[in-house]
């Protein structure tokens, strides 16, 4: 029924239409809208993606996030082949858009487990990473403890949710020049911290991801909240841990 | 009529159906959009509740506040014991939610004389706490005076607000890793500090509350203000007394 | 028509009752609105009046201002005694409500030929009371210059607007305990400073006014922005002159 | 059929009644009612404007930006001369309401080649240059490398978005004491980097152009995160290149 027919790729409406407000095709253009107002998805920045069965949803390149229509949704036949981008299996692909660059970030968040993964600009996010560099070095993690917020986020999966005295480490990659390469960087974090919801990327922002969409959008707020907290704490002095 | 009866559980969904806009049912999921807009409610953070005669009306634990409605909302018999979570009263537990762990805190403000209970986890409300420890020490409260905004606070039940030449004094608590916990702590803090409409959490938020649902957010605002305040005239070198 | 007597005092609804937009008792509660959305009447703080015709409007005292309706607000024969508040002349008193303690400064603005007077609790005003009186001592007055804003601002009335070189000078009073009692300064510091268009108090807010509704608006928000920027400035070590 | 007969000046209403939300007499009021959120355009200062074929659309002069209507729009002839103002063709001139002092900027942008002209007051353009005098001289630039947001800025006209390593140069011009003498120091700038898709005005904000109106916002929006950006960095004493 949704054939991967390249004679067919801009006719599958039907895969982002739905009266249900809860459908990815319904989420994303209502959490970007939110996004915007936060000052994550700034000039077109940042992007959202959610999985649903096999199939993915995500936002599209360098349109203004506030202003995105369900019908601008690219979707995804999912398993896919991350690379080379030709190689993957679109359902449906609007005209005149351009696939998100950050199409295989968000096809190893889904890898990893997650059902929706929104990557975000925001300025607190690239603080964090800034300050990190600068007082522990560029091999450091953001670690922060004893903050009642940080019990917004999980421990890992199925291992419940952290407590008052943990303490929550999110590890930093480096940026590249191009979005698709960051991948590899994304997927080591991943590995080598199984438990983390989340990545920083030095001088860029976050990719943030959870086991549901209102998990992934919850937790990202506490993220920020979180980053937005230590900055203004090590302006007056206080240390995060 | 509202039987105590667990068979009935989910089904008094009179208690939360109101057209009015001041019934609790529909004034705290209306409260809790505003409070998300200012960050005090971020990530399922916070919490409100209100009484209402012999009905206490809770917003759950876990939901994105900005998006609860009517039909989320817990109501408790009042009185009802704190503990255990098992001995309270439901009147009405929507399926699928849980109940908020603020409702011994909650209950504790009734029981206190209060008509409804904020809890925020505000970031002024933080730096405000880790200010005071850092300046004065885990023994003191947060005090600031002649300032306008303190005139938004009362003295005490039934004894006018305070003036301008007035300290707003307010007790600051330890956190607990369960927000249960916090329960005792609040209570001697509110023995100690009869006249106090509010208790600060240190590394956590606020619990403010009031005589009305409209004093309990007017106040909470107007502490908001004088945190948010009082970390800006830190920051320029301004002593708060 | 609209006789001043007690019994008729809350039955004068039609003083508040248009369809116009621009009618004072529709603009207050849309002003009143967008000012709590600056943080400028947080917790009922501040408040707003118009004058038109023979006719003042005042929002009431300690109401949520921004659910205000144009209902409460209240309508005084203008020009009315200052004092004592049971010499004013009430065309509409809302039942239940109380009147703002800021009258008599409306009406002192009002006398001063102002249309519409605008009082907020601005954070950024109540710092830049504070800054000055640490910079330069309690005499100063808040002093800025160079900046293009500052064109918003006028030289005074049928004076023009400021120019780029100018230098703004907002005078600055010291709070009293009950509100009223700043009536006698600021008459004093318009007296002295016939060509202000708003004077600074400290501690507390600004009373700002403008020749029409849109000027006290546009003037106000202006000045906020100054104050904001001087902060700004004061933190990275730039001089406002 | 557009005549520029003034007896005909304020009757070419059809010029700016469109049923498409993206006719430029649509696009400015909603462009400035989410600017005047973001400050950029407080107190009436600022402005927008779009080219589309042979018309200029341009908001009008002292308007309260986020209340601008459709029926407050001009619109010049282009090409039109930009001096003296009464050489300029207008073929529509709305009663009572004043020409932009910002008119001849925004021609020299469309001269340059854009579609879209944004002026802000934005606090942030402001504070940039204050620094940008205080460490570098009065004759630097704004230069800031290694932020994933300077994607958003493109490298000049059909050369592609900067890259991640590039760096990001904005002009920096000084205010005059009028508007439109800015044009000539505006054009200049533009001659001498033309590739630059903005010039800072010291003191007073920003002028932003793009090739099509969306680009014109995000790449504003991308410049105004990147001014804020510097700004905290520099607080926190992180370099910005």
């Amino acid at each position: 029924m949704d054939d991967v027919d390249s004679s067919q790729l801009i006719t599958n409406d039907h895969l982002v239409q739905s009266e249900d407000p809860d459908h990815p095709a319904n989420l994303i253009p209502e959490l970007c809208k939110r996004f915007y107002q936060w000052g994550w998805v700034t000039g077109t920045g940042g992007g959202t993606s959610i999985r649903r069965d096999n199939h993915v949803f995500i936002a599209p390149s360098g349109v203004q996030k506030e202003l995105m229509k369900s019908e601008n949704i690219f979707v995804l036949e999912y398993p896919t082949p991350k690379y080379p981008p030709s190689a993957r299996k679109y359902l449906r692909k609007p005209l005149a858009l351009k696939p998100s660059d950050c199409t295989p970030l968000f096809l190893a968040a889904f890898d990893h487990g997650a059902t929706c993964c929104i990557h975000t600009h925001s300025q607190w996010a690239v603080l964090v990473t800034l300050l990190v560099e600068k007082l522990h070095g560029k091999d450091a993690m953001f670690e922060i403890s004893n903050i009642e917020q940080i019990k917004g986020i999980p421990k890992g999966r199925e291992k419940g949710m952290l407590g008052f005295h943990d303490t929550l480490r999110i590890p930093i990659i480096e940026n590249t020049p191009f979005e698709e390469d960051l991948t590899e960087y994304l997927e080591k974090a991943m590995a080598k911290y199984p438990d983390t919801y989340a990545v920083l990327v030095r001088r860029h922002g976050i990719y943030a991801w959870g086991d549901t969409v209102a998990k992934a959008k919850t937790q990202c707020e506490s993220l920020d909240y979180l980053f937005q907290l230590a900055v203004e704490m090590h302006k007056l002095g206080i240390s995060w841990t």
